[in-house]
């Protein structure tokens, strides 16, 4: 006998939280598609040579080769995310994708790390991007923090979007006079203005031989944040004449604007914002979590020159945004915050209290299941009790007893198990009743 | 620059060919949940030695390790099918779950097989289990095939369920005074009946020292198929005094009764189908289409004694079916049997004339989400020309022209790009209406 032991950084949840991560998956998804974001699966799999073709993270990465025999080299290995399968499988089918090309993508992927808490090696992520051909307008830099905002709506989780846009903090370091190498380096330290705060930042600037005038005004751009409107004011009240500082303001403008309708608990403008990858060349996004504060990030994403010029000779730049589903669920679980009440998608169980009545009982079950409401019949003609306890165990709404039932006389009689109301209604009655109250 | 180019074996469809599969995969979760299965989800990831707790096809296990360093021993592969990793999740769990236990489980499963036709490296499967503590009730074998058969009416596709027993089978060799060692090799020749014939197997039977008479016996039986109750009637008239094969008769009898509802045409009872595996003690099931011949069964399973007992000392007899949901839906794309013509979700394209109509498409989208119709505005200002073929391009249904619209007059004009129809209606009276006609 083999016996089974969970596999650390491989999380797997028991029946009721499967029920709450697909409705936290069925609900993006559909913001996701009421948008109109189309669903992708790539291949879990890729090609080794793929993955490392923007090279760093490789020693992430999980190979796979089969069983028998060492592999000699590894050609294959798991996705390590959905961005590197996107440039990929838009650069090889992208005779047959109209641009601009909007996908969603919730799907695992795998990264060989230590565990530690919140970090997995198997997790969920939940991604759009929209890829233009050639050019791609900024109106979907806008789409994608109302996306957002309304998946977290849904949720029903309380979230703060952060925007920035590169362009004015690598204007405004222009207009100082820095060399573009210099404000890499000063938006790597930036970026850990969260983690260790003003002092330390500037102490770092300093190191990298900014004056103190400079390093100083470097700090009080990037503590802008606020309404996005309020953020605009005072950036403008700089007065900085200098071309990719004004773009990338006029950018941020045409999103406050967007997106006015979004209240400031919910969107603020953050200059202070950096996200590490190099990759990002305008606008740019973070969500934190009121009621979560430890969690960071949650869903981050920004604006791109060139999604795969790696792969295909042709401009291809793009906007996206992706939610750390299992990070985020995984830590609702760890302190409560989802309800595990119900470990079945059944919402009424029809007892089973002699043989005979088992045709009513099939009827029944029809009945509620061509109307779109998931039921059981009990598997066996046990004590009543022993059924209820199935129910209660399982968290199944309604109980409904069969023995009023005939064709001619649609009879039941149901049971509330929250409400402990018990009832003798028709059954079309029953449905309609009970649809109403889920719409 | 690296050209990507496609993986063999792991199939990936385009977009439209993305949004069949996804219908086929919501259609069958959704029937799933309406007999009360409940979402598992596993990590694609095992331990070895949990995979190869029974042995026999390690040879096409996918290994995975990090890619740096050459493994020196393989701790962890990817799952090949969806019933060991259930049965490991049963095991280590089985403190924390209620029985019987009923769960869907829709996921990729990998297998280092050389691709061929309708063989895939990484594909989906679509599972139903329901595992019992201790003992199962009949009912649950008589539910699959009304799952599968439900299913299948959803989708469009006509499917024959294929029934048996192995009691009847196995009690029938015995009363034949065949040893229990031969009855299993009898079963392994009968199950190439439909692929080699009658002569052939007979030929095999005859090799195994079986007499003329007994070799035509077994030939007469696993020929007995079609309606059920004319199958039923048909065996009794054997009449043969044998506990086994009236156990499983009986079996059979509780099922027609069950399924009595469906028609010949979707549900025979068929004493030749065996299924390879040894693991299968009861009910067995195979499905064909009809329409489709060259496929083979799409969606086996059957009855068993006990899932998991390589990793735990408990009884747990279960019962389950599988669609190859990759092998399906690979060959109704390779028929064109299924339409692809859309691309998108958006069902709506608000076209966006003119700079000033801008919040008028924001208020017009917005109305339409919220009513759960998935719209786009289209992303620019450029040409009717060029926003019209976007529609085209990506299959979308309705284009929007947002000129009429106001907060006070909320009057639209629409166009339905299948019949051409266009008209001047309000956006509720719209809304209204389209819901009425996709209900």
């Amino acid at each position: 006998m083999i016996k089974p032991t969970p596999l650390s950084g491989f999380p797997e949840w028991l029946p009721a939280q499967q029920l709450a991560e697909q409705k936290f998956i069925d609900t993006i998804r559909s913001v996701y598609e009421l948008y109109g974001f189309s669903r992708l699966e790539t291949s879990a799999v890729e090609r080794v040579g793929i993955l490392e073709a923007k090279g760093e993270i490789n020693k992430e990465i999980y190979g796979i080769g089969r069983l028998q025999g060492p592999p000699g080299r590894w050609e294959m290995a798991l996705h390590f995310d959905l961005t590197v399968p996107l440039a990929r499988y838009v650069a090889l089918n992208s005779g047959a994708l109209s641009f601009p090309f909007k996908r969603w993508q919730i799907q695992k992927v795998w990264r060989g790390e230590r565990p530690q808490e919140g970090r997995f090696r198997e997790f969920y992520q939940a991604d759009i991007d929209v890829i233009g051909d050639g050019e791609l307008p900024l109106s979907f830099d806008a789409e994608m923090p109302a996306v957002i905002h309304e998946v977290f709506k849904r949720l029903g989780i309380k979230a703060q979007i952060n925007i920035n846009n590169r362009k004015v903090l690598l204007g405004y370091y222009q207009s100082l006079g820095l060399t573009e190498e210099l404000s890499v380096s000063i938006l790597r330290e930036v970026d850990k203005l969260d983690k260790i705060g003003v002092d330390k930042v500037k102490e770092a600037l300093l190191k990298l031989d900014l004056s103190e005038a400079a390093a100083e005004s470097c700090l009080t751009l990037c503590r802008l944040k606020g309404a996005p409107q309020a953020v605009i004011e005072q950036a403008e009240a700089l007065h900085i004449d200098n071309e990719l500082f004004g773009q990338g303001l006029a950018e941020l403008k045409f999103i406050a604007e967007e997106l006015s309708h979004i209240g400031e608990e919910s969107l603020i403008f953050n200059l202070g914002i950096v996200r590490g990858l190099d990759y990002y060349t305008g606008t740019i996004y973070e969500t934190s979590l009121p009621d979560y504060p430890g969690l960071g990030s949650i869903c981050s994403g920004g604006r791109y020159e060139n999604l795969a010029s790696q792969f295909i000779n042709r401009r291809l730049p793009g906007v996206g945004i992706s939610i750390g589903l299992s990070r985020l669920i995984s830590h609702l679980f760890s302190v409560n915050a989802i309800d595990c009440r119900t470990q079945t998608p059944t919402k009424v169980l029809i007892t089973w209290p002699e043989e005979a009545l088992r045709p009513a009982c099939r009827a029944i079950a029809a009945r509620l299941r061509n109307s779109g409401i998931p039921a059981e019949i009990y598997h066996e003609t046990a004590p009543l009790k022993k059924q209820l306890r199935y129910a209660d165990r399982k968290g199944i709404d309604y109980i409904l007893f069969p023995h009023l039932y005939s064709e001619s006389e649609e009879q039941i009689e149901i049971k509330n198990m929250q409400t402990a109301n018990q009832e003798q209604i028709s059954l079309s009655s029953w449905i309609e009743q009970y649809k109403k109250s889920q719409s």
